[in-house]
């Protein structure tokens, strides 16, 4: 199994922790979508990706077949369904409702409005203020929402004691949101979750600065120059 | 059952074709999301929806206790579990993730960037040229995958001749795109796949202007004044 990834795409990050928790190996193959690089546009990613976007999740089926799924939460819910220990959704069909709704709040509340094309045409259009504006609205209202709907449960997670799928969309948008310099201190519930699921090997393995493709900590800007976790 | 609704809004729609492919009668609640009127910034809304968007699904449970679902891929993975008849995804789970691969395209690759928040801020910004630029390309990039993705499927609708979640988000995209006057020549299978759609009630039923909302056929501007189909 193949996954197209980016060290610091919030999708492909939902991605690798559901990879890491079901134990399932794979080969990480980085596509550098930053602005400088743009390895998306490159004539044979098309291919690969019509939209020209990660994570791709690529693999061999049964009959030899070369198989291709996008889409974070496609991806995820096949995994969960292919591979079904541990499971990200719980049993019962409201249950499961409230981490789908969740899921979506920033899976399309919050991540398309804040990833970097959007934000590129704001900036042009409308200049840096403008754009951070935007970005810092679209996640401190999405974080709002999501803060509320995890303090209505009980748990370390999101919604009980073992992390769901909520839980792999929330921790990618905290680190977004951190990397954007949003200040996170309205949301303690949601930092909660986060210091829960860092604990895990499997969210720890996930995360960017751990990847193949990201920069050693001494090239990064101070901002970002956090220490490697001990573990 | 409640459905909170505005009649153009496409998240909307996809419920209401939802409820009315597994027979679910439910009550029409309008929300006027229009600028003009913004009822979705009344007080009381905030209750109903933290992010004061449309759909909400609203009902008692059997212990009698209220309970509101949001987010449109939410609310119809939890009316296909409820109900399961007629089914809205396939059994095999990667025939399940090719439907929701579509499904997302829609969901968070093209829905948020061309509502209407989106919009009206790129028209405060960069003015209505860049709106209309920025709205083209997200839904025509967006048709563009989508039609790819439906011609290697056979059968009337997106996958089989059964209409599926994929169809759900398909009809409502396609009546968005038409009202921003975007030419859809280039997407013939995906127009196909709507005839097949709106040849069901199900799909009549829950089109914008047949819902309690929308205003009558002589008031509309021309480009939408389009005969009420005779069913």
């Amino acid at each position: 199994m193949k996954l197209y990834s980016y060290f610091r795409s919030s999708s492909s990050y939902r991605v690798r922790i559901a990879l890491a928790l079901k134990g399932i190996r794979y080969e990480y193959v980085p596509v550098d979508i930053s602005p400088a690089v743009q390895a998306q546009r490159a004539v044979g990613y098309g291919e690969i990706h019509p939209l020209r976007q990660v994570p791709v999740l690529e693999w061999h089926d049964a009959s030899g077949r070369e198989q291709r799924l996008t889409q974070s939460v496609a991806i995820l819910e096949y995994l969960d369904e292919r591979w079904p220990t541990p499971p990200l959704l719980p049993h019962e069909p409201l249950e499961r409702a409230r981490i789908r709704e969740a899921v979506e709040i920033v899976n399309s509340g919050i991540q398309p409005l804040q990833n970097s094309k959007t934000l590129a045409l704001l900036r042009t259009v409308g200049g840096t203020e403008v754009e951070e504006c935007w970005r810092r609205e679209v996640i401190e209202q999405g974080l709002s929402a999501l803060e509320s709907l995890a303090r209505a449960n009980r748990g370390a997670f999101f919604s009980g004691d073992m992390p769901l799928l909520a839980d792999l969309f929330i921790v990618p948008q905290l680190y977004n949101a951190r990397r954007f310099g949003i200040d996170l201190a309205a949301f303690p519930r949601l930092l909660a979750i986060e210091v829960a699921a860092l604990a895990l090997d499997a969210f720890r393995l996930a995360q960017p600065e751990r990847q193949p493709d990201a920069p050693p900590v001494e090239a990064r800007p101070p901002s970002e120059a956090w220490p490697r976790s001990k573990s």
